[in-house]
C-alpha cells in the first residue's frame, strides 16, 4: 500500500509519500510545493495542478491530511483553509478517502508523546525511513502524517481480522 | 460582460449570474450548490465538479467571491476557508482574475450603504433584476457580488477612459 501524507499550507504544501508492506515502511518520496505570492486565484490554481501532477505520478492508494486550525487570526485561518481544501481535493477525486489527524495524534502515533516537538517528530521520521532525505520540515510534517495514517490503518485492520 | 458572484459555504455554495451591458444588467440563472453531510473530500469533489459544470453552462467572463472570515471559531473558518478554496479554483482554472469584496463593499455597491442588513440587499438585488426569481438567501448575496464586481469593473473602465 502506498500512503501520501500531506501537510497543506498556502505558502508552503509539505507532501511525503511512503510503500507500507506489512511493518515495513519505504520512503518514496517527498516534497514540498511553494506558491508564488500574488492573487490568490492563481496560487490556488497553482497547487492544484502541482499537486495533481505529483499524484499522479506516484498514485498512492491513501491520503491523510493534517486536521489544524491553530492560526493567528481569522484570516490566517481562511488562507490555511483554502489550501486544505485543494490538499483534500486532490485524492478525493481520485475516489481515495482522506484521513484526517490532529497535530497530536500524529505525534502520538510517530514519536509515542503527543506532545514532541518538530525535532523529534523529524528525528523519528529519519528513524523509521532509512536513509530518506527530507525536502523541509513541512515535507517531514507530510512523512510523518503518512506514517501515522499507515499504522491507523494497519491497527484497523488488525482489529478487523481479530473481530472476523 | 457576463460576470458569476460567489457565496462560498460548504452546506450551501451560492451563485449567481448577470450579463452586463453599459449601464444595463441582465439576469442569467443563479442557484445554491448544497453538499451532503458525510466526509469532506467527497464533499469537496461534489462541490468543485458542480461548479465546474455551471461555469462550463454560462461561460463567465469574470468572477468575484465574498471575503468574509466571519465565522464562530476556528474550525468554522476553516470550513469556510475550503469551500472559498474551490469557489476560487473553478473560475481561477478558466484564466479569469477573480475578484473579492468584503461584505460592507457588496452592501455598498448594491444597497449604497455598508451597513445595510440581507433584506434590503436582496431588495436591491430584484430592483436591479427584474423578474429575478432567487434561489434563496445564499443565491441572493452571490447575485449581489455578481452586481457589485460588474459595477467595480465599470468605474475602473470609466477611470481609465477618462485617464487615457
Amino acid at each position: 500500500m502506498r500512503v501520501m501524507g500531506l501537510d497543506p499550507g498556502l505558502r508552503a504544501l509539505g507532501w511525503g509519500v511512503v510503500d507500507v508492506s506489512g511493518s515495513k515502511l519505504v520512503h518514496v518520496a517527498n516534497g514540498i510545493c511553494h506558491t508564488a505570492t500574488g492573487p490568490l486565484g492563481p496560487r490556488l490554481v497553482a497547487l492544484f495542478d502541482e499537486l495533481t501532477s505529483i499524484w499522479e505520478t506516484f498514485a498512492p492508494d491513501a491520503a491523510a491530511v493534517e486536521q489544524t486550525f491553530v492560526n493567528k487570526d481569522g484570516a490566517g485561518t481562511l488562507k490555511l483553509g483554502q489550501a486544505r481544501g485543494i490538499a483534500m481535493l486532490v485524492p478525493a477525486r481520485a475516489g481515495i478517502e482522506v484521513g484526517e489527524y490532529a497535530p497530536n495524534a500524529v505525534k502520538k502515533a510517530v514519536v509515542g508523546v503527543g506532545h514532541a516537538d518538530k525535532r523529534q517528530v523529524e528525528h523519528m521520521v529519519r528513524m523509521q525511513l532509512p536513509g530518506v532525505e527530507i525536502a523541509g520540515a513541512d515535507a517531514a510534517d507530510a512523512l510523518a502524517i503518512a506514517i501515522c495514517h499507515a499504522h491507523m490503518r494497519q491497527s484497523a485492520a488488525r482489529m478487523r481480522t481479530a473481530l472476523a
